[in-house]
């Protein structure tokens, strides 16, 4: 399968993010991310040219990193700029990948393909609900199971009145949907007519019925922004209680993959109590009806490719194939361009002694 | 290696199958078994056609299963009748696989090849110690072994005078025994002259010694029948405290296997007391002696196919080496007729409005 | 990669061993180590030929042992002596390996080769301080990586200037070192001048400065030997508080390794506390920083190989690569010899009743 390098993936929040080292696996490679002294976001690859130490577990000076393992240090470009040890020869391929990162919208990017191409004018517009000062409702999760999986699951919320009757979704009701697609970017627009309120909305939603609209978009590779509204029977999404929701999938290895999650709604703003009922709400069900179902199906697939077990085609499928042949064509694409590989940016100027 | 499909293998106890949901691995694939209105049990595929979901977590309603993911709903042969989105269009290859099952001795008996070929009249009779409304004595693990480790283990119980020492069996006793075999089934015949009485046969033979009977037969795929009896010196074996017990052996994986036993007696039968020191004696046999042995033996094996190992070959290996080679031989004409794929059951006319 | 095999190895400590079963695997294969009734140590293959169960789980009688299996008796050169059952015929196959071994300085010596090659007068004198009666400081851990990392580890010591800061060596101290190589062995000689004592030292080092001297060499396969030792700034080191330590690295399987450590010192060699304390500090050593960090060093390499990775080469890596090319070079003489098939020992003469 392999993985699309060429794009900008959630590496972290931004509130996860500070002058220590964390280490993350992302697309199958270690990365280390920190602040500079500047306060911004660096990423750095988390594998020493050395001996393969995690660099993460390693002690941080100024802007630099010594390796746990020899000391070795490393600048925030990935530019070994201290061998302590001997005449102190620093060899030409002691470095590190470095990768573009942007922070905006409380997300840390990374873009693990050619850093030629990483443009900051790509990045999707989130759609949250602007919270001020105060932080969105939000989540990490590391799911022990293939990415697109999770975008199957996503892109299909059919599935919710099943799992998560009641609780995220009306039970069992009848939806309508459209579907739309472009070249990067497949569209799910849901409404279910005087259905009754589920009870993760009735928290800030007063009446027991009214219309469901589920709006679920994905954009290349892994962003995907939804706007879940309750209203009266009949009224438009956006004069009801409307929460926007992200869901941001970055494959960890070829087998797992980080789900972070953010969900702001326009109701009961101030609501502290809200938001924590929402958290769990949420977090359970990701955490105990979603997961163990994907992990489920992964098991169930016994290693087989997904199409290879020639999955039936039901029209609520649209979305969830339609993305899994995007990413498959510009995966391709991309390999076709064979200007994937990580090209590290420049070298900081060698230091000759130790700090 | 492979399996034996066209061969009727025990899937669960009678009393294990109500009408929840039971899911079993049996030959590596998924299987939901449970009974229908009318009380007779039913098997179905456990993997979902749409997204491989376990059927076995879904919700029961009426005799349809409802998938819990997305809500398709599948009736007991194994048809979907329901697709609860969009235009409600089922496509032709949604459904599962019907397995043929039989009920008899308190067993049901799946056959996981052609259904054509299903034919009850070939289960054999277990030739249980019939207790009349009293439920035998039985259990059911799940070792993590090749299942031809497990009749090999059982073929040759001459282990059980040094793994069951003293328990099972009398200790290190010499053995006389008397082997035959036919086409699907080998048979062990062995006495044991004045020797001491095992603790577990003195729950229910009183002399201190006796002669020890041990008949033990393998029918394909995975049933193995057994008499053991104690008697006076020189007496005849159905003359003494005999016990009828059962293994019927399942492969779950390739590496992984169902062991099911039962064992009845003819001395002291209402006696609840022995059946419960019964069951603590076996139970702990199978579940700390020969489990561990035989995960032992696969460790030590590496991974490599037996024979290439060059095992040598003992009198007492007859039974155990039949057994493998009658399996071989009757795998190899299975795949000869090349008439070993899953044909489900006929259709169920296609419900068209949810339930 | 594969092994060395004609080589010496240590299996155990002689205290480890006595009377009993020990059993453990070694370069993948499963051994018995034992003493005979003369108290000299045999070790023979751990896996009956029969069906392949661990002998050391048997039961022991005389200089036989019997498998906890089947019965079978084995003798300490691993012929099968006794068969007890049916008419008690003994294959010619029914035996396994005898490996030489040799008990020298505390250690039990095994040859996993062909035993024609086995030479005693080849081990190496261990260098040990002797304490006479007193038994040195001594551990012994299984390590979850391939041995050559190990043997990297021990031969950079320019990391324990930062794995192991101020407790087994000085903080981030520069190092003079000195490189030399033979055919089966490598040394390097490093001092550090007028540097803090750590901690470990202390204990038998009074002054808090002085010159660190930590000369260590590596003897094929997988022997290494090392003098530490503290002195007044510009003394010679055997002057000093001298520590001579042995790590006695041994595969265990392709990705895991026995480590024995053993520690001996000039000063205060009655003080149980300090052996305690050592004792202490080493084992905290040993497993919660070289293991971890060698771990996670294998973790990231993925599975590829060593050199395949393109490791930077820094001067203070000449002992390990050439240890690592050593190794190599003596694997591939021994693969065109063409003679590393383990002969077993002559067999015993076969016993026909049981004992």
């Amino acid at each position: 399968m392999g993985f699309a390098r060429n794009a900008w993936y959630c590496a972290a929040f931004s509130a996860e993010v500070d002058d220590g080292l964390l280490g993350r696996r992302i697309l199958g490679e270690g990365v280390l991310i920190t602040r500079d002294a500047t306060g911004a976001v660096r990423a750095i690859g988390d594998r020493c040219p050395h001996r393969f130490a995690p660099l993460h577990r390693g002690v941080r000076d100024g802007d630099t990193i010594e390796c746990p393992y020899h000391g070795l240090r490393f600048d925030l470009t990935g530019q070994c700029v201290l061998n302590p040890h001997g005449q102190g020869r620093i060899p030409g391929a002691a470095r590190v990948a470095a990768y573009p990162v942007e922070e905006c919208q409380g997300v840390v990017w990374l873009w693990p393909g050619d850093p030629a191409l990483a443009d900051p004018a790509i990045i999707s517009d989130l759609l949250l609900v602007n919270r001020g000062e105060r932080p969105p409702v939000s989540g990490h999760l590391t799911m022990p199971v293939d990415y697109r999986l999770v975008l199957d699951n996503l892109m299909d919320l059919s599935h919710a009145a099943y799992l998560h009757a009641g609780t995220l979704s009306p039970s069992r009701a009848k939806r309508e949907s459209n579907y739309d697609s472009d070249n990067r970017s497949v569209r799910v627009n849901t409404v279910m007519r005087d259905v009754p309120t589920p009870s993760s909305q009735q928290l800030y939603f007063a009446s027991p019925r009214g219309d469901y609209h589920s709006d679920i978009e994905w954009i290349f590779p892994g962003s995907v922004r939804q706007r879940l509204a309750m209203t009266e029977t009949g009224a438009e999404a956006d004069a009801g209680a409307v929460t926007r929701n992200v869901h941001l999938i970055t494959p960890e290895t070829e087998t797992s993959t980080h789900y972070f999650w953010i969900h702001t709604r326009n109701r009961l703003m101030d609501d502290a109590s809200i938001d924590d009922r929402t958290r769990a709400i949420l977090s359970n069900a990701f955490l105990t009806e979603d997961e163990p179902m994907m992990q489920a199906c992964q098991e169930n697939m016994g290693g087989a490719e997904f199409f290879s077990l020639k999955p039936i085609y039901l029209e609520t499928d649209f979305a969830g194939t339609r993305c899994r042949r995007t990413m498959e064509r510009l995966i391709a694409e991309e390999k076709a361009m064979a200007c994937h590989s990580v090209v590290p940016g420049p070298a900081a100027p060698a230091e000759t002694s130790p700090a």
